[in-house]
């Protein structure tokens, strides 16, 4: 179910994107999905998101192949989590432009610690997107790790978390 | 005037962008700035925009800082265009980051020419949204040039462009 008009079909590869990733509450919830927040109760509690809304995200990122949907646990009502495709993956360089943009020009609360991208490969923090300047390597949800802002505690490995 | 709830405040770095990036039309105007598409009517025409929408996004892009808007001409009634600033400038990662996965995961038209996002110092087509590899250095906007999908003829060098 498509959030906008449609622009799957444009020239430009940019508003083809914007077709599936141009909303903010579709990024949050990736975000998330990276992290490894991956149910829709966790994820409701960590976003402040209405039920309709955090569902209808959920629905539109498993039909646009950026997510897939299994069940959990062995209660007779199913319970599903949101598990990251390699399509959803590949969206890790859109969430850290942004984090990047976000970081240098917009004021985090006082008494927050910074968000860091890191190469677990290197331990370096990245000073890229999408490439590790010290590695030589593309910097992917393999090799990330985050430092989550106002959470304290061992950085996440993308790999692992989601 | 923002166009949502004010995330302008989150501790996430991701969020406190996506308050002035997370919307797509914000995002189809900003990639018109850095090709010089710099005018009401020249947007308009490009983007199949309606005039509220357009000027809407325009207001919170110029609010948020990514533009300013300069008079241009000497009619008695004023017009104006819009010429990005620094924070603007850097937000083009971004717009990277969604044209690489948009070509990867999503089907441009029959017999359109890809986009190609090039530095313009070695000529080579870019593997990363903000670092060329072969130079060892920041692709940014002083350095980058594109291809356009869909419209034939020289690259855009964006900082004369933009």
């Amino acid at each position: 179910m498509p959030l906008r008009s449609d622009w799957s079909t444009k020239s430009c590869p940019i508003a083809r994107s914007l077709d599936t990733l141009g909303d903010a509450w579709t990024l949050v919830v990736l975000r998330e999905l990276f992290v490894g927040n991956s149910r829709f109760d966790g994820l409701r509690e960590e976003l402040g998101i209405a039920d309709n809304v955090l569902a209808t995200r959920l629905r539109a990122i498993v039909d646009a192949g950026l997510a897939i949907k299994v069940p959990y646990g062995g209660t007779s009502r199913p319970r599903y989590e949101y598990r990251l495709s390699e399509v959803g993956r590949d969206a890790l360089p859109v969430l850290h432009a942004l984090a990047r943009w976000g970081a240098k020009h917009s004021e985090a609360p006082a008494g927050v610690q910074p968000m860091v991208i890191a190469c677990a490969t290197c331990g370096g923090p990245s000073s890229s997107t999408d490439w590790c300047a010290t590695c030589q390597a593309p910097l992917t949800v393999e090799n990330t790790e985050w430092h989550r802002p106002g959470k304290p505690g061992r950085p996440i490995r993308l790999a692992t978390a989601s």
